[in-house]
């Protein structure tokens, strides 16, 4: 089976925005042995999409269409699907009623404009969406599955999940078995020269390195035409060699990130973390906060972005930022074992560094970042020269940090701490 | 004239990597009146890549290949591009000459492979590429221009400058101008129905509308066959007419963000700002030391995440958090003081909310978040119920709250405080 994607939005042509959309749903496609081999962006314009809808269909087993499933006059799938397959659109009650009883619950009356929301390609089925006021459609025509997905990507996935598990799953002709490894502390080119004789000798399984801002993800599909055990065995036999080298660089085994996993561990060990940052700004603090439940082990923080934060409230030392400066190692240190003291945590990690594009000097260039750890009788730091621009700098700043948290805990628990 | 770029490579299709090949060309292209309506990434195989450049010069006048131009088996855009159009490759021993003398200069014998870069499709015009050794193609059929351009962008922009000079300007027919309103403090679909009856009336300007988490986007593209000036006058007399019904809410006119804006606004009137988070965690300092340049007016701030921290660290009574919850108006006014007090800022801004999954009462429901802005005599404190998962939720407090800066700083200028 082949997959075309088609993402709707003008915007999308113009701006440097990602279409993760497509990204998960060709990974989640591949996991069934289904490729999607084109991937086509569109303005939202009736006989532009229209058209490629048609061709789409013409070529792929499966067309996957997502946004313009909103109630303005921009909202074009509806229209352009059916026509390009012929068909009429019907007009649901149901999805009327629904969406009204949907925004009594908010206590608000719904806009007339959300009626064309309930408009529905004859013979499509309707697919709720649970996060949203746009119904998700799927037809099976002669030659082709078609999907009509919601745009944003909290609502995309559930429906598309739906309409997956349902229709595609079941349709799927190979035995596939993937596996992933998540990896931090290592880089992406040295990843790839310690197992590149490993892997290069496998057509199947098929290995993938991703590497984003200081975390890299190594991916194994195995497929087989048999079973779902051959697929499996495949798929471990190469993930095995692979770990045999890479084993202590390897925090996930799943699609987890690298701060779920460091607050499952300090869960598990029942610790506390606070944070004290500088360049990274709140964004150690955002990463931790976004996972659901850190609030058992996160009690917070300081963002020391002035220096007069650092002495005023972390207690860094007058001295010690007049000697080595706001970004250095004794800073890193004062700043984490401050804001441990302050916060009464278990652990305390500072981040400081200089992520330009001002601020650098000739012994301290762009990119330079401390990472302190401080815990009770115990301190780690790291010194890193990071790449890339601001942005760039602050985000593998703040993966330093995660990583060197999970590593603590590691070693800590290996010593049987 | 309309345009369909294709990018060629099976990567572009798994990662999440931002193909600017296209949002480049996208821009020479809008400047000149051309417009790029379609985008389509392929893997690199020979007939999935030959259907689609053959059916898009079926349907557009402009037609950019970019990638699959290398000396490798995987490079098939040569073959497939000849294959849709049925034609013939002829070889050119003057490219050949030209790569030999390349690798020679570098010391280097050409490898054999590379004699696969000198095939041109017949007809074509060969592009002299000065960064790499894969030349450009350019070819005029009946209905199309066809652009085969290398992929990595330091080799693809002068190739495509050089066909776009000569060959695209000339051909132009039309004039544009874009205008861009950013919006905050107001939703889609209530911007929508206040200026639709406007916007509707125009084919000329097309307005376009864009949503994201508490920041809505407003383009206008005007187009004239004639000159500049007109395409310039119908944008502005559409945005104009915009400009009067929601004006209040346009924090900026160009390609700024929120968090910029307000930095841009504290240096113009010299005031510092500090932060106090608790649900999002650190997601404001974050957003706004995102901003260059914005330690001139952030201090930092606390992310006050358990109630300690609120109590301890920014002074929140005990009784408040008792009989009001930490989730409250008063929770965040005290926030808001107390973290100005702390800092010493001119302006202390507080969040406290429930991003959920947990947490959740009857009379507190998930996505309850208060923002609290505190100044010297003066405090504004707003009570918002977002939807979405947790992420969305903890990104609307974020521009909320710096929404809540912006009008604060815009009413206090306007009353020439």
């Amino acid at each position: 089976m082949r997959a075309i994607f088609i993402a709707v939005g003008s915007e999308m042509l113009d701006l440097d925005r990602v279409d993760t959309n497509s990204t998960y749903v060709a990974r989640r496609l591949r996991e069934k042995g289904v490729l999607m081999d084109m991937k086509v962006v569109v303005s939202d314009h009736m006989d532009n999409l229209s058209w490629i809808v048609k061709k789409a269909c013409q070529r792929a087993q499966l067309v996957i269409i997502s946004g313009g499933l909103g109630p303005t006059e921009d909202d074009i799938t509806r229209e352009a699907a059916a026509a390009a397959l012929k068909k009429k659109l019907v007009f649901h009650e149901q999805i009327v009623a629904d969406l009204q009883s949907l925004f009594r619950d908010r206590g608000l009356a719904m806009p007339e404009i959300n009626t064309r929301q309930a408009f529905v390609i004859e013979g499509a089925e309707i697919i709720a969406n649970p996060a949203g006021t746009a119904p998700g459609q799927y037809l099976e025509t002669e030659n082709c599955k078609l999907l009509l997905l919601p745009g944003p990507p909290n609502e995309m996935i559930p429906v598309f999940e739906d309409i997956f598990s349902r229709h595609i799953v079941p349709a799927a002709n190979y035995f596939i078995y993937s596996r992933t490894f998540r990896l931090t502390g290592i880089g992406e080119s040295d990843v790839d020269s310690r197992i590149a004789d490993i892997y290069r000798k496998y057509r199947n399984p098929v290995t993938t390195i991703l590497a984003s801002l200081g975390v890299i993800e190594l991916h194994f599909l195995g497929r087989s035409k048999n079973s779902d055990e051959e697929a499996r065995r495949l798929t471990d036999e190469l993930a095995g060699k692979v770990r045999a080298r890479l084993g202590d660089f390897i925090f996930a085994e799943k699609e987890q990130s690298l701060a779920e996993v460091v607050v499952d561990d300090l869960k598990r060990r029942k610790l506390t973390l606070a944070v004290a940052e500088s360049c990274s700004g709140g964004g150690l603090g955002s990463q931790i906060t976004g996972v659901a439940g850190s609030s058992e082990v996160f009690l917070g923080g300081v963002i020391a972005y002035a220096n007069s934060m650092k002495t005023g409230i972390l207690g860094v030392a007058e001295e010690v930022l007049k000697k080595h400066g706001a970004v250095s190692k004794q800073a890193a240190q004062a700043m984490a074992a401050g804001v441990r003291r302050l916060c009464g945590s278990d652990i305390g990690v500072a981040i400081t560094g200089i992520a330009g594009p001002g601020g650098a000097t000739a012994e301290k260039p762009k990119g330079l970042v401390h990472v302190h750890l401080s815990v009770e009788n115990f301190e780690q730091g790291v010194r890193q020269l990071f790449s890339g621009d601001r942005d760039m700098v602050r985000t593998r700043a703040v993966n330093r940090a995660l990583g060197l948290i999970w590593q603590y805990l590691k070693e800590a628990r290996g010593k049987g701490q």
